[in-house]
């Protein structure tokens, strides 16, 4: 298959890159790194990049961002930070990859834990990552010629642990093997608007 | 208690002010009716309805809109009709009014049966409802002085059959007596961070 992966470089596209890389033509697309750079917040990019890669089979979208603060210090603007990234970007894509993509082809997103077990400082992230659930359950019973879409919730990955574990109390880490493989169910398997969570 | 209803007028608001409005004070607050005129999609209007209101115990919101559309007619202007309103405008709400409650008040904001069972049209619809479940399960954990926040996620109304039915196929439709009660736990009971659903 040709596959597009948005967020190549990141540690849950980096999982999915290394699970899938061997076996499929991939185009790794990065912010700032990859074959083709993408700013996600902008659709008119999300445009060009498929004007050039052409017709696709599977589309994996693991970018985006969302603002963490205390639930006091989050202003207006600081939701609408993952609201324009984080999920009108994998949106944006979903929407415009379907005229790119081969029947039957699969669009994966992307949302996270916190969007089912919160955390301090991430009610901007528990509702970008449900909201980003709830599309994919809506767009799947849509979407034509047998295309999919599907999410994957990964947990805390071991590799971001030294990182971000301070911010996930108990929370067990989950190996990139492990979310590499969701992807691979998404984009391979033959399901539609399923949430694949790792834990 | 004394109460904001937002949306008091809608059939979902109407079924709350029935529900409490025998033993609470109640303020009303509707778009074009009520005790008060709100815009929810605007965040200076919320402002001013609570420096008006002043303290108070509770506050409902059941208000705010969503662009329904098949999928394939759905631009990015039309997901952030949902966004700017139904969404933003309960979180706003939902973060004014900290200033505004009485220790261990409530906020109980409103989803819908949309987000968990998908119907055609309504992929931002999907989106939103599920947004807000998320917001509402993080937000909880943060608030401050005993405050609550829950979400009630209405069916179809047994009222709204006659207008929306052909849109819901094989929906058991809810009673207003029912979903009443689901606003009157969050307002009344004692929990917080919970999705009531009313199927």
């Amino acid at each position: 298959m040709k596959l597009i992966i948005i967020g190549a470089n990141g540690t849950v596209g980096s999982a999915t890159s290394n699970e899938l890389g061997s076996r499929h033509d991939i185009i790794r697309v990065g912010k700032t790194s990859g074959d083709i750079q993408l700013d996600i917040s902008q659709s008119g990019q999300i445009r060009e990049l498929f004007a050039r890669t052409g017709k696709v089979d599977g589309v994996v979208v693991a970018a985006g961002s969302v603002h963490f603060a205390p639930l006091a210090q989050m202003e207006e603007e600081h939701f609408h930070v993952g609201l324009n990234s984080k999920l009108m970007g994998q949106v944006n894509v979903a929407q415009i990859a379907q005229a790119y993509l081969q029947d039957g082809g699969s669009i994966t997103l992307t949302s996270g834990v916190v969007g089912e077990m919160p955390i301090r400082m991430g009610a901007s992230a528990a509702m970008v990552n449900a909201a980003l659930e709830g599309f994919v359950r809506g767009a799947a019973i849509e979407l034509p010629r047998g295309l999919r879409i599907n999410v994957v919730s990964p947990g805390l990955l071991e590799e971001s642990v030294a990182e971000l574990g301070s911010f996930f109390p108990g929370f067990e880490a989950v190996s990139s093997k492990r979310v590499g493989l969701a992807y691979a169910k998404s984009v391979e398997g033959a399901q539609t608007g399923q949430v694949y969570t790792v834990r």
